[in-house]
């Protein structure tokens, strides 16, 4: 009976999949009460209600689910007008072949499964789009919300919600997701989740990679570490980015890595849920 | 100087390429140049115009395509009412930050960068949509197309395009625009290209690996077949599907593996371009 969650905001999120968990729910359930409590809670900027809009003002949402034991799974890209993505996509992977829908289908899918239309957008999500268009600038700041799950029988879940990149172009689809890039888990192994700019997860399936690197014997940790460094490979550019990672092995063990400083992330034990953080790859001046 | 494609009919396509290639263009060139060629091409019913429509009777397309040597992409997916998927998926690669745009962001970006409204159906396609309608059978076959070159240089490029499952749920995204899962690249290893039914390829991120374990020493086709085995463990269901994988290695080493019968592949070596069958990996009569 394990659970990490990811940011330091993510201990609340944790806890409520954490009690979950001790009374007998089930991965699943948890890790999708868990993340809808993050989609609930206007305070956070970077999920469901209240988060940072696209470029044309529109709240748009990617979440995923993905039941490792069964190795299914189901997402939604750029859902909008929706609330609760992430049982959106749980709807997803429960009655359609389908893995991933997105923009207007997804909606029209989310209705025909009883979710009304519902508006995203708070007073300090529109001021938000408003000074981004006056100024045009980039907002930094992509904190994806996430849990991986161990229930008592065992098994695994995992799930991510977010609002993407503030200000993206719309329809663009991030990490989140997609399963390999911004979530994956396998029930023998273990799983992870990616936070950060989701182009630099999706360009080397980053929680694909540390699921693989885990498989092979990597410790959880250090697979992270490996992920982010094939990255900075692939790309020297994402040197300049944040991207994050945080993995639990079926066993328990469990290991975290980021490119820049202020990631950390919770884990529940089967006890107690604390935060452990960080150290970057990626030094914080560079020249 | 390399190509390889998918399906017989991808001998034609591969063709294009090789021409391309001969002539000093440059990978990503040549895969443009040879896909535009398939979603041209209204007898094939998998790609571009006179495709087969989703369940609500609209064409969408899903395309991506891919530049190893600066790990580069771009992406659509759900893309309707627009020629050239695969020349707007470049587009989105070359023009902005993201890798992936869906559904009507999709859309409204391909008017934007001057791509116009354009009717991808046909009599057969409708009709196919209205046979379907009135039998509510599924109809299998999902011939995804797909290119890997390498130029004159030693770029490696890949792209694919697909109209995805016939009939699918509006807004479904399979796994051709999804890096890992529809195709992958890296300049120092290879690159792969997925068929079939795409969830069965997100599931695994099939190419993704495949290029993983060519990394690690992995012939291309032991490569494929591995990744085609992991799949069948993680969901033994998968064997009543087809998935079918290609894969070319930078030195010009290749192959492929597929569940069902009927793939093959063509392969240019630089000078000659002929077709490679397949064996699959399930018997054909379970009992």
């Amino acid at each position: 009976m394990y659970a990490i969650s990811i940011w330091p905001r993510g201990l609340a999120i944790n806890a409520v999949a954490a009690e979950m968990l001790q009374a007998g729910g089930s991965s699943l359930d948890a890790v999708e009460a868990a993340l809808r409590v993050s989609e609930d809670d206007i305070s956070d900027m970077s999920t469901g209600r209240g988060a940072r809009p696209n470029a044309a003002g529109e709240i748009e949402l990617d979440a995923a689910i993905m039941h490792a034991p069964t190795c299914t799974a189901g997402a939604v890209g750029a859902l909008h007008r929706t609330r609760y993505a992430i049982s959106v996509a749980r709807r997803v992977m429960e009655v359609t072949p389908h893995l991933l829908l997105a923009g207007d289908g997804a909606v029209a899918f989310a209705r025909a499964q009883g979710f009304p239309e519902f508006d995203l957008s708070t007073e300090a999500s529109q001021e938000s789009w408003q000074a981004w268009k006056a100024a045009q600038t980039a907002i930094t700041g992509h904190d994806t919300m996430g849990i991986i799950a161990i229930d008592q029988r065992g098994e695994l879940a995992v799930g991510v919600t977010t609002s993407g990149s503030p200000f993206k172009l719309p329809g663009r689809v991030g990490d989140s997701p997609i399963l390999g890039a911004g979530l994956y888990a396998d029930q023998n192994v273990g799983g992870a989740v990616a936070t950060g700019v989701g182009e630099e997860a999706m360009r080397v399936c980053a929680t694909f990679l540390v699921v693989e690197l885990m498989r092979h014997g990597t410790a959880p940790e250090a697979a992270c570490r490996e992920t982010l460094e094939r990255l900075l490979l692939v790309n020297p550019e994402a040197r300049r980015k944040q991207l994050a990672l945080a993995a639990l092995r079926v066993d328990g063990a469990h290991g975290g890595a980021c490119l820049q400083a202020g990631f950390a992330y919770p884990y529940f034990n089967g006890q107690t849920n604390r935060l452990i953080d960080v150290i970057p790859l990626v030094a914080p001046a560079e020249g």
